[in-house]
């Protein structure tokens, strides 16, 4: 590709080697979630929210289980501005969750700022200026001294504000840029701040190191987190924080490596809303650690409420193979995957299975709030007999051999392909009545009598009508199937045997009918029918009659 | 969250400690790409593409530059086998592109895709057995030997087929599942398979490690990776490929994170098409080492082409946040985004730097077919008076002096805010020209005529009008624009003070305008106002007049 000249890493190592985070292997512990959907998120959208629609997000934030939530940059927008202040008002904030507010290190700025969360119970006043290379040599134009005097400044400013404030006010610092800034740079701007702050017990400080773009593999984050865990001051009070994005893909490996590398805190978005590319998803990233058994403090048991709230608000779609929350992402398709889930939901049952462990789907859909039927097996042309049979058992209750599954598996996947579409499990149904049920012409056996013989054998007077022409024949058979089908042959003058036949019972309301499967072969050639009916007799012999009329339809 | 007791972590680790990868820090080398768009992306759309829409895609893949492109299942589907026939039979493929076909381990299956390869130059036979714990005791309810066996019939029956093919056939061997799989065991079947294959130099064997499912960090799928690599047999002449999931959303880091580990070869689709979360996308891979100046040897620099024609026959929609292709991936709403940006652009004009450093844009949007205009920075109620400015000046030539800048962003902000909407550029530059240009009511100068004096000075004679009710008047000043000036507030009984003036040229088309920026000082507030004129001085007086009105209306 060309140009690739043009481009080299801008990303800094750490001096020393920082690997203790790859000695762990998954996070085991839910980090402190803080939302930034009604600031990062929200400045991010073509259309940015409306205040009402800011109060609707805000409340569904909280309801999820959010303790923090960044909810403006107050001093930089009237709108925001108003917002805040009409959570504070109308005491639209519960006690046990702080908000947070963007604040740039000018005076005036940090002014506005503290008066905007004035009367809030609790607060995080976030502080940031921007310290990577790239930023300090084209828009700010000062050396590092200069950067940081911006930082420190900003922070003895927060001091002196905070005297006066009501509340329970935290500080939190970021180095924005921080992947394009020198570790050991990022190091002393945040050593300075914290030592301004003077964090204690009672009073912690949060630094927050920001993938403002990202630039480099996770593994190299990891790294540079690592490093700042071991280079902060005052470390104990100090909440390490990670606010990735996603230019590379990579946010939510960020943030995950991040933890390990021992961070505490993470800031994100539902489904990746924020500049550009996007935040880290905090669904997925929660959602990662509930399928390894550890609880996320994050409740998205109802996902599909969430995603229509957040579509309807922000005007953005949910993608559809968005971890965990996506229309496809519990889709299956194709014939081996359907097949695989089919015998895994029915493994599961069979052995009364504790544990989760479906082939395919990493989570149960359920616990998301999404539904087997129709999330899950999905019949295009590419499906398989497997998850086609199972539509038919899960969603209508007919559980056809296994080899009749496969006949009936070519029928469906052929009428897909013609219509070049999804079918519907009614479609599939539909298809099933009209291929093998209750089938009476051109050939029906309107009434069947039986004797049984003192040899043991059955013998069968049926009435049997061909296109409407009846005709009365009798035979002797092992049973009542097998009396009728010598009967029917000598009826039709047509040869055929019986290969298979399965019954079982088929709920339907307070009513209980048999289902009858029955395959005939013919020449080379199987062919099936069903036959359903409260007489389980019936049943049968409408399942041979229905087998019949295919063979007999496919012999002319 | 409720359930959580439900899940388990169901990967495994190897046995020894496998971290060697982690020393590197990026991945130099451009992997062997295989796409799979064309069957695992298929596989996984509501409606398949067509046999036409198939064909467009594969030329577009080959295009790109791919060298391998899985083209389907063809023992599985007749849909699938015509498409095979019909790029063969109608010479569709390069003869140094790979066209690559997956099979399962049946006998009946394994003809009939050598079936479908006969005739073409160079072909992948992909065979494949699932070998995951879950799997193994779910769906095919075998011990490992029975599982081992199933793989090691299929390697021998290709070798027989093989035999009697024409054509350039490799093989390829994956155990599905592997993230699900022991690593031992893992190593077992491969090497198992592998002794059958005997690869040679000029008869290598690709091993492929699915992350079917992810189910684990991608440090923990390295680690698995690396542990495959180390203990293959014949390593040198095994290719080790990577087929990673997006579940846990880090497919893209499973796939750096595993070239590191020593894998040679990647099969992803573009824009992460593929089952449920979708496959690794090679678009973000690709570009990923292309930001870091490595060359991936795949070309997307028509990226709005590419993702037009995905859109068109996959009927999926490329996601407005993905990486390097979605809408906004690039655009900038927010105010000190916007400022970074216009900066960094003009500091990269400024220096003549070579690299690409922008702040906010990991990639030149040029580079993969997009345009700044339009792309990058967008203007809402977000936004900000650098990117406002930027727009101005980059569409439309007008260099607002800074203080001004100010004054004009509050005007758009508060516009989009009000009207709830994004602005285009040329609303934007509606509300210029409203706001500031040529304003000529109620005040106006339709003449004025100047003597240059003994003493320098400047005598101005005015014809003013005032909501069409004209007079004229003289005065004096230290230049045109101060006479002129003084002349006014004779004729208004108006007093203010001309603060800053600042001019440039306007080049439109072929003739060259002057416009002039008039900032007046009127009790405490500042009023600007823009003249543009081909006379230079009439164009100052108009700016003057134009702030003047703005003054005027202020203070009615």
């Amino acid at each position: 590709m060309k140009n690739v000249e043009k481009y080299e890493r801008g990303y800094y190592m750490p001096p020393v080697k920082c690997m203790k985070w790859a000695e762990k292997e998954y996070v085991d512990h839910a980090p402190a979630w803080c939302s930034v959907d009604l600031r990062d998120g929200n400045q991010a959208l073509i259309i940015p929210m409306s205040l009402e629609e800011k109060l609707e997000f805000f409340t569904k934030l909280v309801e999820i289980g959010f303790k923090e939530i960044e909810i403006g940059f107050p001093a930089a927008s009237e709108t925001e501005y108003e917002f805040c202040r009409t959570l504070i008002e109308k005491n639209m904030i519960p006690d046990d969750v702080t908000i947070q507010v963007l604040t740039q290190s000018r005076e005036h700025i940090i002014k506005k700022t503290f008066e905007a969360i004035d009367g809030a119970k609790n607060a995080v006043v976030h502080l940031y200026n921007s310290t990577s290379v790239a930023q300090r040599e084209q828009v700010f134009r000062k050396s590092k001294e200069e950067i940081i005097k911006i930082a420190t400044d900003g922070a003895k400013l927060c001091n002196e504000y905070k005297k006066h404030a009501k509340g329970n006010i935290v500080f939190e610092y970021s180095p924005e840029s921080f992947t394009g800034t020198e570790p050991e740079f990022a190091r002393d701007i945040c050593n300075a701040v914290i030592d301004i702050w003077q964090p204690a017990p009672d009073n912690k400080v949060i630094i927050n190191l920001p993938v403002t773009v990202e630039m480099s593999m996770p593994h190299v984050y990891a790294q540079q987190v690592e490093y700042m865990c071991d280079t902060l001051h005052n470390r104990e009070n100090v909440i390490v924080s990670l606010h990735p994005h996603n230019d590379r893909g990579c946010a939510v490996a960020d943030c995950e490596m991040g933890l390990l590398a021992g961070a505490d805190r993470i800031e994100g978005t539902c489904f990746g809303n924020g500049e550009r590319t996007g935040n880290a998803d905090i669904v997925t990233i929660a959602l990662n650690m509930y399928t390894h058994g550890i609880d996320p403090k994050l409740d998205f048991s109802d996902m599909p409420a969430l995603v229509e709230l957040y579509e309807r608000v922000t005007r953005m779609k949910v993608y559809d193979r968005s971890p965990y929350s996506g229309a496809l992402v519990f889709a299956a398709f194709s014939g081996s995957h359907q097949d695989a889930i089919a015998k895994g939901m029915n493994w599961r049952k069979e052995k009364s299975c504790d544990k989760w462990t479906v082939p395919y789907l990493p989570i149960d859909p359920h616990d998301v709030g999404r539904e087997y039927d129709g999330d899950v097996i999905r019949i295009n042309s590419q499906s398989g007999k497997g998850g086609i049979g199972f539509i038919l058992q899960n969603q209508f209750g007919y559980d056809l051999p296994k080899k009749m599954r496969e006949d009936f598996g070519y029928k469906v996947k052929a009428v897909s392909d013609h219509k070049h579409k999804e079918l519907m499990p009614d479609e599939v149904y539909k298809i099933f009545k009209d291929e093998y049920l209750n089938k009476c012409a051109p050939v029906d056996i309107p009434e069947a009598h039986y004797v049984q013989k003192q040899n043991g054998t059955i013998c069968a007077a049926i009435t049997a009508s061909v296109n409407g022409v009846t005709d009365d024949h009798t035979a002797e058979g092992n049973g009542r199937l097998d009396a009728v089908a010598n009967a029917i042959k000598q009826a039709l003058k047509f040869d055929f045997t019986v290969e298979t036949y399965t019954e079982h019972a088929l709920e339907r309301k307070s009513t209980s009918e048999a289902v009858s499967y029955v395959g005939i072969s013919c020449g080379d050639k199987m062919y099936w029918g069903v036959g359903r009916h409260s007489d389980i007799i019936v049943s049968s012999i409408k399942g041979l009659v229905s087998a019949i009329n295919n063979a007999f339809a496919d012999k002319k």
